[in-house]
């Protein structure tokens, strides 16, 4: 469905459109196009509806800017988490991967990214001075920091750990090292070396 | 963004209806609805705005079965086109990439599809009988079948020349070999076996 051979305005920008999605090359965006004429009426006012949905419905939530439906989250509006455990993290998608492991009780803050100047993202580009008012507030005990390890993970971890050391009792991070499941042989050698350095006694 | 997790039935849809498009799994889902909720209203907007266009405009040619935005699509509404060669293949996907190809200057006939009895896709589900109305009108000089080299798209091959037969005066086929660009090295017993009996004198 070539834009310019097709003759099909409709269905040349529906391809675009689709295109600019993270991870979806013309070829994908094509097969998506033709999967919704093929199915129709139906899927597409399904679509159509649910795109309004998520456009008119989801926000950032008032406290920690994960998502949201109302001003809190569902995690800031459970009264069953620990507000006194707070752990830091880039993204929601982050947020919602440690929600799936199941294992954390406390409440987030969510970046909304992470510090990287060549692209012009600093700590104003980042919910960063949410975060200071939040532990200001005098509450929080500890601030799990859970920013990726990478360059720029690790570089924004160091940051807010500068900031929030005034602000907070203890600052603790998530644990690098071999990932379960993972075998020696094929780990790199950070990860190694992080492993070694890490290691706890039987 | 698991639904139950999540609390927010919103993003829960819209992952479920992306997660719908072949190729689209559930990862790449949320990843899409992200980039949405990253990027916006705009362009959210714009993606409801193409899609209800794609709905609304988009209809088969009334002609060949390709896509159109009015009766007839830009192809069989394109004068320069030679009426008299008749290519038919299985899909719109096959016509865009025959147009891409750019050395047919005939018109189509699409299928919608192949035979395949086990998925109770016989003649009548497939754009057959409008063939035979097409070929008896009488101006096809030559019926080129462009049906995929699968198992099911040579049974409809064949079925299509049985029918045709009678109606219309050459009926060929297209070549199957060596891909270019390809390598003997890599290529299965059956491409080989169809490139040595299709070749051709120097």
């Amino acid at each position: 469905m070539d834009e310019t051979r097709s003759g099909l305005p409709s269905v040349a920008r529906a391809i675009l459109l689709f295109s600019r999605f993270p991870g979806v090359g013309r070829k994908s965006a094509q097969r998506m196009v033709q999967h919704l004429l093929r199915r129709g009426r139906t899927e597409i006012d399904m679509l159509v509806d649910a795109l309004g949905e998520l456009r008119d419905k989801v926000r950032p939530c008032a406290r920690c800017f994960n998502l949201a439906e109302e001003e809190l989250c569902w995690i800031c509006a459970d009264p069953r988490r620990d507000p006194t455990t707070l752990c830091v993290l880039e993204e929601t998608s982050d947020l919602l991967a440690m929600e799936k492991a199941g294992s954390f009780q406390g409440v987030y803050h969510v970046l909304g990214g992470r510090l990287s100047p060549l692209d012009g993202i600093g700590p104003e580009q980042l919910h960063i001075a949410p975060l200071c008012t939040r532990l200001r507030a005098g509450n929080v005990a500890e601030l799990i920091i859970a920013t990726n390890p990478t360059v720029e993970g690790e570089a924004t971890a160091h940051y807010i750990v500068q900031i929030s050391q005034p602000l907070v009792g203890r600052i603790t991070r998530l644990a690098c090292g071999l990932p379960m499941g993972g075998e020696l042989e094929y780990m790199d050698e950070s990860t190694l070396h992080q492993a070694l350095a890490g290691r706890r006694a039987f």
